[in-house]
């Protein structure tokens, strides 16, 4: 096993450990700092753009092309041509973000948007009542402000606030609606939260809505993963019990109270100066968190409660946040198509893109969107949790001890997340594995884990060695006993591989499906975006290899990391993102596969892992 | 003493005791029955017809001229002009009644107002979803409704609510949001509570949206009396104690809410169904129920925290009604003319009269509105409670036990409110007992009490006798002790009617003053209209005698009932009747009293009680 080096990543000073020789790309997207790559990772377009502060990178020849020399010797690299050699600092300049900080500019089409959030702060300063002018207190600060009603809270606040501060306050608007006003001028204090609802984990981004910059970012597993993995079985526990979807949406508020508790932890914000709440969820989770039974969502034909955004205050929900808060559950799609996919897509601009081109969401529940010919199409199949390690015998999520990354050289190379002793493997190294496997002749395209003196000649006797005969089947041996954290040997087991197939046949289906009902080859996708904590891990070649994705070239394959997130953010910093989010949810085709006559067969056709390498192109 | 005898009334049942030669529209009254008498009471109009059922009522020379005989031998009377002889039973049909319950009728226009609730109720019958009809429920049911919005909690109820019934639901609109859902049809069931919330007493009718029929009424003691008799003791304990906001709040919704409690113990209505409430009060008590600080109202230059209606949810006052159900404060005029006034002009249109009017509302803060030559003045004037009894020595409420009536003949006679021995003196009695010592000559103009060797020679010795010294002052004996429920002799103090003057000046230095900023005189009011629960107890002629009304003929002095609870049950049936509202407390002048510099003389002339007796009338 090689040894990982620190990478650090200026400035935000976030570190992870990585394998010499790990692309600069992959280690940022390991610290959670996704990249720009407009040209798909091919070197060309400088979007990715990277600064070496400390240690050894060498320049490759299409950092040099692109950059020229000048600029190489100065330390920069291109992110995606670049590999780490020794322990490093790095630093990316904001604009090489995909998700920047201080513009929210889309990779695709270089837009910008301007920041109008829907709230509003207005400081007054007023004249005093006297005997001979005794208006209203309300009358007087309205006077004063564009067109607005009031809210009970604001009203209550107002006498106190006008007094304290000699007529000077500091009022909230949120559109048409005066929610909070206090003494003196608090106009520089005004910030919202965007949440991504994930099934498995939930984040939460603290943003200051004058400047459009995230001042923090928290994140959590999802409490309501104790009741089950996966939305099916958290709509069966609301369907079947009593207390059941008390107890799902108590979990996930939690959840949420936590992040913000957190948050506030974290910075100097005060709760009481957070003044919307922006969630994207699919349709299970938003119908959750909002307390609405999901239990049609579970039963022929699976109707969702709501379509379009739904806007209530924190109260409403119990979030630790001022009672009036405004809160707004994105608009959603269809049953299994939710808000999470609808702010994927404004995230990604998905519905301008010039060509044919899918956004590709993996987790337990994959969402697939194609956009093309001026329609969009949305499915969901259920992958399982397989990505997540669940299911996987000697699985794992991807944390610290995770292998997360598998190479069949002479023998096994793997990547520890953390660099730990291995504990098991999380989503990316089971890809990997598989992947290197079919290359090396190891596995065949059934699936299936050929015997030691079945494989080719020309596979070394190291990685023959761990093909294990058990119970009649074959399992390959990662890690042994005395190299793993657990003293227990560590396998990639033949049951491991069918579970991977069938997740890897749901995604491949639903792609097939929706380019035969848009009319597209394959071979047209002009972009693949993979969306998501997971998708930003895969490796683009082996992804490619086991047949998850079709094999078109890989810089059409793009990580646009967590859009989800990233949506929510657009729609708390600008109302046009909010009503952009709406007429998306309204203009998708969501399609359901359990109706397509073609499904059962185009599952049954994805479930063979393809026979050949498809061109490789660097990572 | 004389015996009371019993009267009922039909349809309601509603039975009072009262002395024989009591006029019939006053004995109603103390039922609680208002009659309409808009030729005040000169037995000219025939508004006020009732119909003896049972028990002897002999007719008057005025009913046989205005009635005829035929329909006077069928019982027929002029409440006005007959009076009780006997125990009777008397119907008084709906139309006579000036809060009628069939129609919404002016006793002053005769105009109607259409029953156009702000709350609707539509049954719904839809074809529930298929695989190929997959719409939200949401998007089922609001393409099926004219266009609104909905509340989350009619959202958390839709999903259920369809698929118990079939697909056939009831929806709840108010305006333009939709705020209940319900299986099946329920239409019928829509209720809404108008509360007349005043200093001394809370009073709830509970009334039928679809017909405007009156369900229920109940009332209680506002538990705020606790805190303080009047608005400025109770704006002084929110001024000075920490919770004292908390505290009063906390008391006036409690009492709000054991008046829900009682209407739905009453009735068969499910407090599911009530969907609007609508509250009118003075401005401190409307500003401590909806938890507003009222310290602003309490010193100078005396400012409310609002002008038009508040709108707010029953959750945001913690009233026991559906969390989302609509509460509707009245819009109010000035710090001390508040949202109670206000529904007394639209109760009264006293905007509309066509001649000069004054609408009179007699509490401990009396409230006056002048209408003529196109303008409305209110004041508010300090009477302070000696018309509720408080502050005289031998004081009581209106409740049974309480000398309500004094007549001053060759003794004392008295009226006793529940045929009881008496306990003390309420506020009519007060003013009876000053107007008849007045008459006799017992009492001078300045207000004090004559030795029984100063009085005229004409007064009878039983009740020179009456006339008794005690620490250098002269003070009444209403009743011996033998006689009395308290075994103990009650008194008229002197300092009894010094309090007495006081009220009594405010109110009429208030009057004068806005007739002359208003450029009238006195004689050419058209009507005095005499509101509140005191009001409508009073014997014009003895208000009259004692100064607090301008010696007009009585006919022109009307009794309008609990206008606070009327103009609210008015605004509660009607959108109109609430912008009507909104457009009064805009166009009303607020006078301050305060501020007018002929105030302190206005006020010292009214301290002296008029030497001659104005021309007597029936009352």
């Amino acid at each position: 096993m090689q040894k990982e080096v620190k990478v650090v990543f200026e400035p935000s000073g976030r570190a992870v450990y990585a394998l010499p020789g790990t692309v600069i790309l992959e280690a940022a997207a390991r610290a959670g700092l996704i990249l720009q790559t407009p040209c798909g990772g091919a070197g060309k377009c400088g979007k990715c753009l990277v600064q070496v502060r400390h240690g050894e990178c060498p320049a490759s020849e299409t950092d040099i092309a692109t950059l020229g020399a000048v600029r190489v010797t100065e330390g920069f690299r291109l992110a995606c041509h670049s590999h780490i050699h020794g322990p490093v600092t790095i630093e990316i300049p904001d604009r090489s973000l995909f998700q920047s900080q201080q513009q929210i500019l889309t990779a695709d089409s270089g837009e910008t948007v301007d920041i109008r959030p829907r709230v509003r702060k207005i400081c007054l300063r007023l004249t005093p009542p006297s005997q001979h002018d005794t208006v209203s207190d309300t009358e007087r600060v309205l006077a004063a402000l564009p067109p607005c009603s009031m809210t009970i809270d604001a009203l209550r606040a107002l006498p106190g606030a006008l007094r304290i501060a000699g007529f000077v306050i500091t009022c909230t608007l949120v559109e048409h609606e005066l929610v909070a006003v206090e003494p003196g001028d608090t106009t520089t204090e005004c910030y919202g939260i965007a949440v991504d609802i994930g099934s498995t984990t939930l984040v939460a981004t603290l943003v200051n809505l004058n400047t459009g910059a995230d001042i923090a970012v928290a994140a959590r597993v999802n409490p309501q993963t104790s009741f089950g993995d996966d939305v099916i079985s958290r709509i069966q526990k609301c369907r079947t019990e009593k207390d059941g979807l008390a107890r799902l949406q108590g979990a996930v508020i939690e959840g949420v109270n936590h992040l913000i508790d957190e948050l506030e932890r974290k910075t100097h914000v005060n709760r009481n100066h957070i003044y919307e709440m922006v969630l994207a969820g699919n349709t299970t989770m938003q119908q959750i968190l909002a307390g609405i039974d999901p239990s049609a969502l579970g039963e022929l034909p699976f109707i969702p409660a709501f379509r379009g955004a739904l806007e209530t205050q924190a109260s409403d929900l119990r979030l630790h946040l001022p009672r009036q808060s405004k809160v707004f559950l994105f608009p959603q799609i269809g049953s299994f198509v939710g808000g999470d996919t609808v702010s994927g897509i404004i995230a990604t601009r998905l519905d301008r893109t010039s060509g044919p081109s899918l956004l590709v969401d993996i987790g337990t529940n994959g969402e697939i969107v194609l956009s093309g010919k001026g329609r969009m199409l949305a499915t969901s199949v259920a992958a399982g949790p397989a990505f997540e390690g669940a299911r996987i015998i000697n699985g794992m999520r991807a944390a610290p001890g995770a292998i997360e990354k598998v190479l069949l050289d002479g023998d096994v190379q793997l990547n520890i997340i953390g660099n730990a002793k291995p504990a098991g493997i999380c989503g990316t190294g089971l890809i990997d594995a598989a992947a290197e496997l079919l290359r090396k002749g190891l596995l065949d395209s059934t699936g299936r884990l050929l015997a030691a003196d079945e494989v080719p000649a020309s596979v070394p006797d190291a990685l023959r060695r761990r093909l294990v005969e058990k119970d009649g089947e074959i399992n390959f041996l990662l890690v042994d006993a005395g190299s793993s954290a657990t003293h227990q040997p560590l396998f990639l087991y033949q049951r491991d591989i069918r579970e991977l197939q069938l997740a890897n046949a749901a995604i491949r289906a639903g792609i097939n499906i929706l380019l035969r009902i848009g009319g597209f080859q394959p071979e047209e996708l002009e972009a693949v975006l993979l969306a998501g904590a997971f998708g930003n891990f895969i490796r683009r070649n082996n992804a490619r290899r086991i047949g998850m994705l079709p094999p078109i070239p890989c810089h059409r394959i793009r990580f646009v990391g967590n859009t989800a997130s990233f949506g929510a953010k657009r729609a708390l910093l600008s109302v046009e993102e909010k009503e952009y989010a709406d007429r998306v949810a309204r203009s998708v085709e969501h399609v359901d596969l359990s109706l397509d006559p073609e499904f059962q067969m185009e599952f049954s056709t994805a479930m063979l892992l393809p026979e050949d390498e498809p061109d490789h192109c660097p990572e």
